[in-house]
């Protein structure tokens, strides 16, 4: 049976995948006595004296709600709050699988920017973190931008960091292998929405400085018609202003092709024109720009796609989940520049150099030393950057256990 | 270990009583694209077609939220949304554990009724129902009814419904043994706060005509400082501009007194001067108007609290599981005065005439009967009232299975 009907089926059979459990059985009156009232009264006082109990007697120690307007999901587009659900629902699964974070999906049914903003804010005291999830562009950056400033705990928009942190941990593994170097490569991102902008910033503050971005129109500059604030921003950071021309043109010769943008935009002749060695990530979904074969037939010596059917998969699945246990393990207020670097090094790194080659360049999303690596990495850069409010988790040597 | 340092010292130990499950595996590659992409793009279409489709595809079909905005916590007062956290878990703890109802703590952070209902208005798409829980009186009546009439799931607030659902039910097994009738008995309940208003009009929706509502002044009249809408209404309904005196001169000749008012208010000499076979349900938590061993030397015949540690609790427990349990099943789109009656008788025959008894007039929560009793009333009710958008299960009969 096709995935898509069985996700129907199955999701019927079972009323969707999430459920709540308990942490505390209650056998007698007793057990009500502790768990409920009169018992719950002194949890209750201890909190309203300091705040930070509730992330210790509380189960806001390891919550965190994956939001989302529903108006732009997956490439169905706007289809609202409701019909959101299952992805945030799926997504949730995935944290708890991969991240043991404790998510419940919790869909806004607005349009709006502030509405949004307001809601979440509103909500904040019962989560120890926030997952943004499928908003539409140039709406998503806006949201995330202030609700990093105005909320108290981390705030993490997926679709504009969990890729290009999975991203950059597979151009580092592959660079490795073709022993080339970041800072001279030559990189091609095709694709300038919140996820191909978001790659571009990320390898540039990795240290690339030779970045092309381009949508279809070809480079990305000024006179683009939907310019939002990050592309405007990556035209300067990146000097795009002094580069033209197409997606061909601008691929050839290219140490690295990126692609975040439309099924078949990477045809042979793009393929075949790109240098030596040459990396190539087509990350669109569920159709890539060109498929794995396709691009192993065009003599690319290192290719992946977001599929789970071909060699060095570039997905989320393999950051947020790590990104999120890290976090809030040290009680992190933000998720910074600085720690989604890590977090990709802590994935490149996983692979060690003899187990390096063309079809492993990136973990699998099922290597269980993922998540624990990423998290202990975030984790420490946290307590680094003196923004976690309980270091003692890195200082005391959890993760290494 | 004083139960209150006990919750403290559990729940600090496992970090909060609730977490998420799930309920489908990822094993491999293939779980991942049936839960997420691409299988869940199928989901999602089918909702966004069909929103009703949310309620079989999703969690949305067993998920209720427990909002508070923390204005009156248990008998601690307005403490906040974070503090009310502990109150908001045990309460979904409770939901879980007797209704097999998945509950989640969502504290709003407004002392706003308007901000409280619109931030509701805006999630409930993620939900089956929603119970409102320690929101201060008269903005509870507000916020409830404002809810009612504009959501399409069922609210309910629990400090309002559950204890009069739970009196009424202990009312009618008390008159079943001592052989007085509803409608003719002398009723006096003290306290027309949220509960105590509450429990005035159900038992006058069940039938009861002779019921004196009384606030620590004497009898509810129009020019109690501190009136609020159901007030007024009761006063009206029960014509309380006819009588006058205090509660020890309301209280002589009384069959029935109820209290939902302070610990120490029901004094010897008002037990004393009740009617002969008086029913006393003193419900102050934690501590009661007068403690079960004072109302039975007394001569009280069938007492009762709200505590778990004496014959007759009278207690919310028994009933909010099973209303939302029922109200669920069916897809009801409110609870209805008919509905909670239903409730109540419900819980009022599940003791039989052989059983009861002078310490058994009310079900134990315990009495793994109680929620689905309660549930099947319910949900007749509302099938029958026609406000059920999934009656087959009551009409194939699940509930005799």
């Amino acid at each position: 049976m096709d995935v898509r009907e069985l996700a129907v089926q199955k999701k019927r059979e079972l009323k969707g995948f999430l459920t709540v459990g308990t942490k505390y059985e209650l056998k007698d009156a007793h057990d009500l006595s502790v768990a409920y009232t009169p018992g719950v009264a002194e949890p209750c006082l201890r909190i309203k004296d300091n705040e930070a109990e509730s992330f210790e007697l509380t189960c806001r120690s390891n919550m965190v709600a994956v939001v989302s307007d529903g108006t732009r999901v997956l490439g169905l587009g706007d289809i609202g709050a409701a019909a959101a659900l299952p992805v945030m629902e799926g997504k949730s699964l995935l944290f708890k699988k991969f991240g043991d974070v404790d998510c419940i999906p919790l869909v806004v049914d607005t349009k709006d920017a502030d509405t949004l903003i307001n809601t979440v804010k509103l909500l904040q005291k019962n989560f120890a973190g926030i997952n943004l999830e499928d908003i539409s562009s140039p709406k998503c950056y806006e949201v995330e931008n202030r609700l990093k400033e105005e909320l108290e705990i981390p705030v993490f928009h997926d679709d504009q960091h969990g890729t290009a942190i999975a991203c950059l941990a597979g151009v580092k593994g592959a660079l490795r292998l073709v022993k080339k170097d970041l800072a001279t490569a030559k990189i091609v991102v095709n694709g300038a929405g919140a996820a191909g902008a978001n790659i571009a910033r990320l390898l540039y503050l990795a240290g690339a400085r030779d970045i092309t971005l381009l949508v279809s129109s070809g480079v990305l500059h000024k006179d683009y018609k939907r310019l939002d604030s990050l592309q405007a921003e990556l035209i300067d950071l990146l000097k795009l202003e002094e580069k033209h021309g197409n997606l061909a043109e601008n691929a050839k010769g290219a140490d690295i092709l990126l692609g975040v943008s439309a099924a078949g935009a990477f045809t042979k002749e793009i393929l075949e024109n790109l240098a030596d060695d040459a990396i190539v990530f087509a990350m669109a979904n569920p159709n890539p720009e060109a498929t794995y074969a396709d691009m192993k037939a065009a003599g690319i010596r290192v290719a992946g796609t977001g599929r789970s059917d071909a060699p060095n998969q570039i997905n989320n699945v393999a950051v947020f989940p790590g990104v999120f246990r890290g976090a809030i393990d040290v009680r992190a207020s933000q998720i910074t520049d600085e720690m989604k670097l890590a977090a990709a090094d802590a994935l490149a790194h996983l692979i060690p150099d003899s187990e390096l080659n063309e079809e492993n360049v990136m973990p699998s999303v099922f290597d269980p030393r993922v998540a624990p690596a990423v998290a202990k990495a975030v984790a420490e850069v946290a307590v680094k950057q003196g923004i976690a409010k309980n270091p003692q988790v890195v200082e005391d040597g959890s993760y290494e256990g």
